[in-house]
């Protein structure tokens, strides 16, 4: 009898979540809700290979030889001093009777939990990787769950681009879920040119949105995002500035999306938003005491949401969004080529810690 | 004209909130807006006195002074080394034209917004004070703004235990909100023996919740909660373990009320929660990336709420539940008497850290 949070793989200490096990057991023989998934490739979230690279000062066999170390000591690829892990790529090897995944064998899938708690065994030594960048191509294989999350790689969308939007996959999901409870609401998007933020963007509009106000802190993010057609009105503030943001948003909206992944951003998205309205915060840099003392201060009847990063259907959902609005697919591009890297990324955003840092945001 | 958010009274540094403010204008002339509130008695947050204990070495005269220091440079009552404050009583004095507050001159009030966001000014030196408690009688005045929020003591609950409710007020009035948006939901609260915890019960129960579950981590609670009546169910269980949690609570709830202050109830509270359901965060304790992360390596459809302490009405209703429910009473009685406090008062909840604790929890 397998437990579908994965209960049952846990070696040490007994008892506790997966995520936060020491030791895992990622033997091959899988339960009967389980999905066995062939590994190609792992993407170390940025976190982690910042700290594995700067301990082994860049040295790609010595950092190599500490992730299969990790990997081989603890089941998972859960780097110790940073607490993050990654994602993986791979193909749908053996799916068990009772899996509710929906996966089939011969899906390439990306997994949607984090690899602090993916069962992991690799068998190639990681020989095909240099140790020097976050992607590691590799053989082996991992174990997802009853309750795991995994989406199959679309077909028409380039691998980098998908992993791109489906790091982000909650924002526009519990977006368009929060915004269909009114009837026809303004709806603020801080950070709106950003990934979660330009997918957000696009699914309040497609929830019923009566009015979306854009928000970006620099002019050529402005730009760019007026470019798209996504808002229907770009406004320029810093997020972290209470009064300014609150005054370039205007009269107060429905629905705040805070993606915006800096610390302070709090004050600013409870003041901007009416009074019966919801603020939902998607940025991991949000505070929980700013938020609640926060509006308590400002006497502020909101309701506040932590971003959830789960949905059902959120994968789809996000891809759909992509797909269906060439205003979003602009903007990824923008971030994803070269060029547009640099001093504009401030406005990113969902970038979970134990996600890999797949763009330049 | 005066911001409803004290704007106009933030000195340095220009454009903050109050709260960020270094200095507050607490000048006794008031603007349309405002009320002034001739002040009766100061109430420290905890942690700001333990602070000024400490640094003094518990000499009453030299807190007292650094206290009247604070005073006099900041206009406010803000502890710049735990940034925290407390909560005054006093009497309204006068009330601009255009307050929106409900106060007249000669309510007996508490404000439930911080100090450290609240313009202060003592005229009597803090003479009527040894400097050896959090409780400071005082002469001087305060200004509250547009937007602020204040209680009127009410004649027929004693100040301690009135002081005690509107600590919390914002927690029953939130959990009836969200059990009521359910039909006869099953509900479960983590620390339901403690003031907060208390309050939800019995606000779940009045909203309409099918069945309730009182979650406690001692047999001690366990045998208060169940003279108290408020609860369907007492389960016994350590709110920091996911899975023992989830074993006492059974089959998961619709609304998960986590009013235990202690770090690490997040992933047994979402655990515990049925798909589709909600979790409220109460406890100033919890850590925004735990509850993100945790739901979404659990793929849990639940809806985390961060608990705002503020709802219109807020006050008034927690003393409703107070007067009516004999169980509640009980057990704030049990809290308030020396006898009680102790070893068991771990289940306490939304102590908010510039609030005084004005019981032993």
């Amino acid at each position: 009898m397998t437990s579908p949070v994965g209960l049952h793989r846990v070696l040490d200490p007994a008892g506790v979540l997966p995520q936060a096990a020491s030791r895992l057991d990622a033997s091959p023989a899988i339960g009967a809700d389980e999905v066995r998934v062939a590994v190609e490739r792992l993407n170390l979230d940025a976190a982690s290979y910042r700290q594995l690279a700067t301990k082994h000062g860049g040295n790609g066999a010595a950092i190599r030889a500490e992730v299969l170390d990790i990997i081989g000591t603890r089941g998972k690829m859960h780097n110790p001093v940073t607490g993050s892990g990654g994602m993986l790529i791979g193909t749908v090897d053996e799916v068990g009777p009772d899996s509710a995944l929906g996966l089939s064998p011969g899906d390439r899938v990306a997994t949607l939990v984090s690899l602090t708690l993916t069962p992991l065994a690799v068998c190639d030594g990681l020989a095909g990787w240099d140790g020097r960048s976050e992607q590691i191509p590799c053989t082996g294989h991992a174990v997802l769950f009853g309750r795991s999350v995994a989406a199959v790689l679309p077909g028409d969308v380039p691998s980098e681009l998908a992993l791109a939007v489906l790091d982000v996959c909650g924002a526009p999901a519990l977006t368009a879920r929060v915004v269909s409870r009114y009837d026809a609401p303004r709806v603020a998007v801080l950070g709106a040119a950003g990934k979660s933020g330009s997918l957000s963007l696009a699914a309040a509009r497609r929830a019923g949105a009566g009015h979306t106000v854009g928000v970006v802190p620099t002019e050529a993010e402005a730009r760019r995002l007026r470019g798209s057609g996504l808002a229907d009105r770009v406004a320029l503030a810093d997020a972290r500035d209470p009064v300014a943001l609150a005054a370039a948003v205007g009269e107060p909206v429905d629905v705040t999306v805070v993606c915006v992944d800096v610390p302070g951003c709090e004050h600013g998205a409870i003041l901007a938003t009416a009074s019966g309205g919801t603020v939902v915060f998607f940025s991991m840099a949000t505070s929980f005491s700013a938020a609640a003392l926060g509006a308590e201060g400002l006497a502020a009847d909101v309701e506040m949401l932590i971003g959830n990063g789960y949905l059902p259907g959120h994968a789809d959902y996000a891809l759909d969004v992509f797909r269906s609005e060439p205003g979003v697919r602009g903007l990824f591009a923008d971030r994803l080529s070269p060029a547009a890297s640099g001093a504009e990324e401030r406005g990113a955003a969902v970038k979970r810690p134990d996600r890999p840092a797949a763009t330049a945001d």
